[in-house]
C-alpha cells in the first residue's frame, strides 16, 4: 500500500515537507490541510506588499495548489484541523476522518495578543495570511495615519511599508528601547535613523503598553498605561508570535521551550509517527546547546525538508540555529546572529560563560569610495575558551554581509585568534583591506 | 639605545608595521624609506580614480608623511634602497648606510613585464604608483581608443575605467577564457555580461599574445602571435605583477614559492633580525598546507600588522590565506575563495585529494522582490573527508557576501554536512530562506 503522508499547515514548513516527500518517494499519497485560502506562501514578504515593492499579491503565493497537483500533491485550502488521534492514526478536518501514516504539524506560530480592553473592534489587524495583507493595504489607501502595537522586526517594516503609502505612523513598544533583541545602544542608532530620516511622519511612544481601544465598531484611538491617548485611523498589532500548538497539545504531543512542540534532530515528536517541523517546534540553539526558540522563515524551510528526508526513510540531522536575523528599513540594516543580546548573555553567566563583547563603528569601504557607508558591529566572545558566540550589526553599510560571515565562523567553534586573520574579499568597490569584524577581534584580544 | 626599526617599501605592509610599531613602541626609532614619491596609498583605488568615481588622486593617500611626522615616524620618499648588509645590520639608500636593529623588508610586487618587441614607447602604461593613475587618467581624457594586455583584475577594473572615459576599448588575453583564474563556464558568463553591457565598445581578443609593439616614439598598434594589428591611442600593460625581491635576494634572504621572500607565520626571513611581508613574501595556503602566492591589499595590511607585533616583542602567528578576492565590473561581481580553479584542482589531486563541485544558478533574493537579481556559485568539496574547500561565484546578485560565508566556513574545516543546515539571515529585501550556498551544498550531497 502507498504510504500516506499528511500534512497539517500550508505557509513553509508544510508545502516544503510535501514538495521534497514527492521528490523523496514518487509513489506516496501524500495530502496537505490548511486553514488559509492559500497554500506556500511568503508572510514575510507582506510589509513589502503594502508598501508598493510589490505589486501584485499573487506574486507572494511561491506555489500554487495547481502547482501541487501536477507533482501529485493534494492541497485542501480552508481546512482546519480540529484534531490528531494518534491511537488511531487519524485526524478530523472538517468533521471527517482523514487516516495517516506519517503526520507532519506544520501550524506555525499565531500572532501574540495583547491584553487589551475593548479590542475587538473592526480596523485593528495582524499580518498573518496574505487575505491580511491586503486588508492592511486598502485601508492604508484610504486612511491618513496608523498606530502600529510592537516595534520589532514587522513593526519595523511596516513602518516603512506605511511611509510609503503617505500615512502618519505612531507605534508603541512596551520595551524601554525599540527592537529590543538588539542592545541599547544598537536600538538608539535605529531610532536616531528613524528620527533623522522621517522626523515627523513617525511617532514612537516607548516603554508604554496599550491597554483599551477606544471606539464603537471601529478603532478611533488606543489608551496607553502613561494615560496618553493616540489617534489613528487604524491599528496594526505586531506584538510577536507564539507557536500554534493547542491541536498538538491536545494529542498528548510533548511541548518543550516556549510551548513548542519538541522535537528531535530528525523533528520527531515523542510520538511515533508523528514529526512537526517550523514555527510551532522548539530549536536547538548551536552555541549555548539549549533548546531556544525563534519563528522564522529560513528555518522553517530548513526544517521541512529534513523533516522529509527523515520521514522518507533516509537519515538528516538539523542541528540547530543561530537564532540569525536580519531586516532593513530604507537604507538601514540591522542583523544579529548567535548569543548577542543582553538576556542572552545573563542566560549565558548562568552556565558559567563570561561574555566579552567590542564594538567597532567603521565604514564598510575605503574612505577614499563615495559608496563608503557606517556600520556598527558588536562581536562577542567567551572569555574562557575564545571561541566566538555572536554578534549584532546596524548601519546603512553592508551589516547583513558581516553578520553571515559570522554566522560561518559559529559553526565549528572559531575563536578569536582563529578568526582575526580571516582572508576575506576585499576591492574598494565592496570592501575595505581590514574588515570591520577583524577590527572587532583585535579589541576582542586585546580583552583576553 | 632605542630600538631603530628600518622599513623598505611605502605602500601597504610597509607603513602598517610603521604605524603599528610606533602603537606598540612609543620609544623606537621608526624610518621607512620608498622609492615612490608618496607613502601609503592605495593602489587598488587607482582603477575607480581613472573612472571618475574618485575625484581627486589625494584621497588615495591613506596616510601622509605629515600623518607619519606627528607619531615620530620619518618617511623618506623618493628614496630606494640599494643594498642590504645583513652582517653589518646597515641597507645603503641614496649611497649612505643606514643602521638597523630590525629591518622589514616590505618591497610589494612589479609588474610582470610580457617579452614584447619594440615596447620602449611612450603612451605605453602600468598601473603602479599614483603618478601612473594621473597619467593613463590624462591621456584617457585626451583619447580615443587604448589597448589593455592581460585579462585579469586590474585589466576589468580598467575597462569599466576606460569605458566611463568615452573611450573604445581592446583587450588581449593570452588564455583561452578571460579571467583565468575562473572556470570557464564562469569566466564564459563574465564575458556575455560584458557583451550585453558593451557591446560595440569593447573588443576581446582571448588565445592571442602581443609579440610587438609599432610606433616611433609613440605606440600606434600592437601586432598579436595570432597576426592581428590593433591600433589605439595608447596601451595599458596589466600582465599581473611578480614579488619584488632581487635587493632581498641579493641580500642572501631565502625566496620560496614564486621566488617571493620566505617568511614564517611570524614573518620572519631566514635572516636574524630582518622581516618581510606584504606582495613580496610566500603565502601559506590554509587548505592544502602548501606555500602560496597572492599579490592582495587585504593580505599585506594583515601581514604588516602580525610583523610588527612580533617585531616588536609580542608574539602573534599569521595563520595563512584563502586567496579570497573579488571585483566587481558595474553592477557584475566576481569572486573566489579557497580552492576553486580547475589548476589548483590539478595540483590537489597530486596531494590525493578528490575534489568534487556543485554549481547553482540562483536568485540572490525571492523572486517575488524587484531587486532580485541570479548569481552563480560553485563550490568545492574534498569528497573524502567530506570538507569544503572553496567557492568560486559571479553574477550580478550579491556574490561577493556568499563568497565571504564560505571563506568564514573554511577557516576551521566545515563540511558540507555542517555546513548544509547553517542559520544565515533571511529578509526577502537581503536575501530567500534557502542561500544559494546551502543549494549548493545539498548538491554535493547527493554527490558524496
Amino acid at each position: 500500500m502507498k504510504k500516506r503522508i499528511v500534512i497539517i499547515g500550508g505557509c513553509a514548513a508544510g508545502p516544503k515537507t510535501a514538495a521534497k516527500s514527492r521528490r523523496m518517494n514518487p509513489d506516496s499519497e501524500i495530502t496537505l490541510f490548511t486553514k488559509s485560502p492559500q497554500v506556500s506562501y511568503s508572510a514575510c514578504g507582506l510589509p513589502y506588499y503594502v508598501g508598493n515593492r510589490i505589486d501584485d499579491i499573487k506574486k507572494l503565493e511561491i506555489r500554487t495548489v495547481d502547482d501541487f497537483k501536477k507533482n501529485n500533491i493534494n492541497i485542501h485550502l480552508n481546512s482546519e484541523c480540529t484534531k490528531i488521534l494518534p491511537h488511531k492514526k487519524e485526524i478530523i478536518v472538517n468533521n471527517e476522518y482523514v487516516p495517516y501514516d506519517d503526520l507532519v504539524i506544520a501550524t506555525g506560530a499565531i500572532p501574540n495578543t495583547p491584553n487589551i480592553k475593548n479590542c475587538k473592534l473592526k480596523n485593528v489587524f495582524h499580518l498573518r495570511f496574505l487575505s491580511d495583507g491586503v486588508n492592511v493595504k486598502n485601508i492604508a489607501k484610504m486612511s491618513k495615519s496608523v498606530l502600529i502595537i510592537g516595534f520589532g522586526y514587522i513593526g519595523l517594516e511596516m513602518v516603512e511599508a506605511f511611509l510609503n503609502n503617505g500615512l502618519k505612523v505612531h507605534i508603541v513598544e512596551n520595551h524601554p528601547h525599540i527592537m529590543s533583541f538588539l542592545d541599547e545602544e544598537f536600538s538608539d542608532l535605529v531610532e536616531k535613523y528613524i528620527k533623522e530620516r522621517d522626523k515627523d511622519l513617525v511617532e514612537i511612544y516607548k516603554d508604554d503598553l496599550v491597554t483599551e481601544f477606544i471606539g464603537e465598531e471601529q478603532f478611533e484611538a488606543a489608551i496607553t498605561e502613561s494615560g496618553k491617548r493616540i489617534e489613528a485611523d487604524f491599528c496594526l498589532i505586531a506584538t510577536g508570535v507564539e507557536p500554534n500548538t493547542s491541536l498538538a497539545k491536545d494529542a498528548g504531543v510533548m511541548l518543550g521551550y516556549a510551548n513548542a512542540i519538541k522535537v528531535n534532530h530528525k523533528m520527531q515528536t515523542n510520538i511515533e509517527n508523528i514529526w512537526a517541523c517550523g514555527d510551532c517546534c522548539t530549536k536547538y540553539c548551536l552555541i549555548t546547546k539549549l533548546p531556544t526558540y525563534f519563528a522564522l522563515g529560513s528555518i522553517a524551510n530548513k526544517e521541512g525538508r529534513v523533516c522529509a528526508i527523515n520521514l522518507n526513510g533516509e537519515e538528516e540531522h538539523f542541528p540547530g540555529v543561530l537564532g540569525s536575523s536580519v531586516t532593513k528599513y530604507y537604507d538601514f540594516s540591522i542583523s544579529v546572529t548567535g548569543i548577542n543580546h543582553h538576556w542572552v548573555m545573563d542566560r549565558c553567566r548562568e552556565h558559567n560563560v563570561e561574555a566579552i563583547s567590542a564594538t567597532v563603528t567603521k565604514l564598510d569601504r575605503p574612505s577614499y569610495m563615495p559608496e563608503a557607508r557606517p556600520i556598527t558591529i558588536k562581536v562577542m566572545a567567551d572569555k574562557k575558551t575564545g571561541k566566538l558566540i555572536g554578534a549584532q550589526g546596524v548601519g546603512i553599510g553592508d551589516v547583513d554581509k558581516r553578520i553571515n560571515i559570522m554566522t560561518s565562523a559559529l559553526l565549528k567553534g572559531a575563536t578569536v585568534d582563529d578568526f582575526m586573520h580571516l582572508d576575506l574579499t576585499y576591492t574598494p568597490t565592496i570592501s575595505g583591506t581590514i574588515d570591520p569584524l577583524l577590527t572587532a577581534c583585535y579589541k576582542l584580544k586585546e580583552q583576553m
